[in-house]
C-alpha cells in the first residue's frame, strides 16, 4: 500500500497535484470503508409513511410538547441550521444549560444508537427523551405530554391518519414514532457522496489530500461507514486524557466502570456546519476539533497544512438542506382547554 | 506529517533502507501512543506481596481447583507457552470445548477489563470465573472450591501468611486475590520496549517498516498503549462483517444490542507465540490474522510485503519468559479426606 501511495503522491506532487493525479494517490481499497448515504433510512419497527412524516413534522416544531410551551425539538436541533444549535450546550425550558452538546438530527436515524451515550436504541425512542427531561423540555411525564396533545383537537384526525390501525392513536409511543418517521428522511447527500459514487471531479486536490491525511493518520478507523461515525463507541482521550473529566460518558448510563469516558463516535456529515464540537462543546472551530482529536485520540501533532487539508475535505461532507421538507408546518390550534392542561 | 515521512522514506529507500535511516521515517510523535510495559502491574485493592505470589503460584498450578482434578489455570494458560494453549478453543473438564479462544495470561493484569467481553473488572475477579464455569473447571460452586482447598492441610498456613489480617483466610475471594497477585508479575519486556526507551537499534529495518505500515493503516488506533491493545472495546467486522456471527461478544454479557459483536481489543504483546487468533480462534497464523484485521476492521487489502513487515515487527513484541517465576511449585499434599470432598 505504502509504496504505491508514495509513488502516486510523488507523481502528483511532480505534476503540481492537479485533482486528477491527486485522486490517484487515494488508496481505492480504503474507500471501501465509506459508503454513500442512504436517502431513505428505514426501520422495520416503524414503517415510514407520508402521513407519519406529516404528523412528525408538526410535532417536531410544536413547542407545546415542552412544559413552558417555549421549546420544540427544533429549538435545540434547528433544521435550517443543519440540526444543531451552535451552542456549547443547549438551553432547557427555564434557560438552564444541559450537560452535553446537542448533536445534529440530520442522519441521526442512521446512527447505531442514539444520544452521546447510546441510551436510546433508535430515533423513535430518542424522541421521547428530551420531552420529559427536566433539563430540556421538562414535561413532568409522558402522560402529561399526551394530555397536552389530546387537548389540541386538530391533532386527533392527523394521528388517526398516521396510525390508522390504532384504537387510540394519540400515545407517547406514537409521538415518538411520528417524530422518528420524520427524522428518517432528514438526509443531506453531499459532494462526498458523488465522489464515492465515482465522480472523481467532485473533490478538489486539497480535499483529496485531506482525505488521505485523514486516512493515514487513523481518523478513519472510528469515523467510518456511511456516516463517517455513528457506528461505534470510543473512549475519548485514549492517548492523552480528555481535559474535562466531569462527564463520564456511557458509564453514566450503564454504571459500568468499563464504559468510563466512552462516547458514541459522532458523524462527520455536515460537520462544518455543526460546531462547536464534542460532547462537551469544547472545540469552537473545526480546526481546533481536528487538532484535539489527533492529539487525544491518536497521539499525533498534525502540521498546519495537514489540518487545513482535513478541514477542507470535511467541507465536502456538507450537503444541501432539504428546504421544502423542513419548512415549518402550520400547527393545529389550541382548544379553550389546552392552556390549562398541565 | 506526510511530507516529512515521504521525504524520510524516499531517503531511506535511496540509501537501501538501512536501520538507522528507516528509523528516521517513523513519526516520533506517533510513538507517544505506545508505552514500555510496566514491570509491576499493581492494584490498590490487592497489594502484591511475596506471600501472596507464593500462594497464587500454587493455586495457579493446582488442578484440585477443578471438579475432576484434571485442570488448573495453567492447563488453558500454560505459562511456559506464553500463557496460551494453542487451541482454537480450550478443553474443559470433560473434554468439551469452550466457546472462545483462551487469551494469554501474560500482562492480563494490565487490561482495562478481563475476558473477551469485559465481564470481570480485574484479574482477581477473573480468576474466580473459570473455576466454577461448567464448561471449564466446573466446580459446582465457590463454596465447593473453598471446601476442596480447606481439605488440603498444607494450604492453611500458606493462606495465613498471604492474608495475615484475615480471621478466616481461606475464602473464594482470597483464592482470586492470590492468583491475581501472582498474575500481576507475569510480564515479559521485549525488544519493543528497548526501542521505545530509546535504543533505536533494537528493531530491524523491516520491523520498523512494519511499525510504519501498522500505524499508517490505522491498526494503532485500537492496538495502542503499553499493551498495544487491552484498553478498549471494538466491534469486530466494522467494515466487512465478521464471518462467524454465532458469538455476539459483549452483548452476551450486557444484554444490550448496542454491544453486539463488541470484544475487547486484545494485547499484541507476545502475539507471535499465542496463535491461533481472535475470540473464535479463526486465524491459524499471524499472517492470516493481520490480513483479516486489515480487511474486516480497516477495509484495506495489504500487499504481501506489508503483511510480512507487520508480522516481523510483531515479533519484536515477544519477550523472554520469566522461567524462574513460572516454575511449577511443589503443592501441598492431599489429606485423607481431600479426595472425598466434593
Amino acid at each position: 500500500m505504502k509504496q504505491k501511495m508514495i509513488a502516486a503522491t510523488t507523481l502528483a506532487l511532480a505534476l503540481g497535484a492537479s485533482s486528477a493525479y491527486a485522486e490517484e494517490a487515494v488508496n481505492p481499497r480504503l474507500l471501501r470503508r465509506f459508503k454513500p448515504i442512504r436517502v431513505e433510512i428505514d426501520s422495520d419497527q416503524n414503517p415510514v409513511t407520508g402521513e407519519k412524516i406529516n404528523l412528525g413534522r408538526m410535532l417536531y416544531f410544536d413547542a407545546r410538547l415542552s412544559q413552558n410551551r417555549d421549546l420544540s425539538c427544533n429549538s435545540c436541533h434547528p433544521l435550517d441550521k443543519y440540526g444543531a444549535d451552535g451552542e456549547v450546550t443547549s438551553k432547557g425550558t427555564k434557560g438552564q444549560r444541559g450537560k452535553r452538546n446537542s448533536p445534529t438530527v440530520y442522519h441521526a436515524a442512521a446512527n447505531f444508537v442514539q444520544f452521546w451515550d447510546g441510551r436510546a436504541r433508535d430515533v423513535e425512542e430518542q424522541a421521547g427523551g428530551p420531552i420529559v427531561n427536566p433539563a430540556e423540555m421538562a414535561m413532568s411525564s409522558p402522560a402529561e405530554a399526551v394530555a397536552r396533545i389530546r387537548s389540541i383537537p386538530g391533532y386527533a384526525p392527523i394521528f388517526k391518519k398516521a396510525f390508522p390501525d390504532a384504537a387510540d392513536p394519540i400515545s407517547y409511543e406514537n409521538i415518538g414514532k411520528a417524530i422518528g418517521a420524520f427524522e428518517r428522511r432528514l438526509v443531506t447527500p453531499a459532494r462526498w457522496d458523488r465522489f464515492l459514487e465515482g465522480d472523481k471531479t467532485a473533490l478538489s486536490a486539497q480535499e483529496i489530500e485531506g482525505l488521505r491525511v485523514f486516512s493515514n493518520s487513523g481518523c478513519m478507523v472510528c469515523h467510518t461507514g456511511e456516516l463517517l461515525g455513528g457506528s461505534m463507541y470510543q473512549r475519548v482521550g485514549v492517548v492523552e486524557p480528555w481535559p474535562n473529566q466531569s462527564d463520564r460518558g456511557r458509564a453514566e448510563a450503564t454504571k459500568s466502570s468499563a464504559d468510563e469516558m466512552y462516547f458514541k463516535v459522532p458523524t462527520l456529515r455536515n460537520v462544518a456546519m455543526t460546531g462547536p464540537y464534542f460532547h462537551d462543546g469544547s472545540a469552537p472551530t473545526l480546526k481546533d476539533a481536528v487538532e484535539k482529536m489527533a492529539k487525544h485520540q491518536l497521539g499525533v501533532t498534525l502540521e498546519d497544512n495537514e489540518v487545513a487539508a482535513i478541514v477542507a475535505w470535511l467541507g465536502s461532507l456538507t450537503g444541501a438542506l432539504p428546504l421544502d421538507y423542513i419548512k415549518p408546518p402550520v400547527l393545529p390550534k389550541d382548544s379553550t382547554v389546552t392552556a390549562s392542561v398541565k
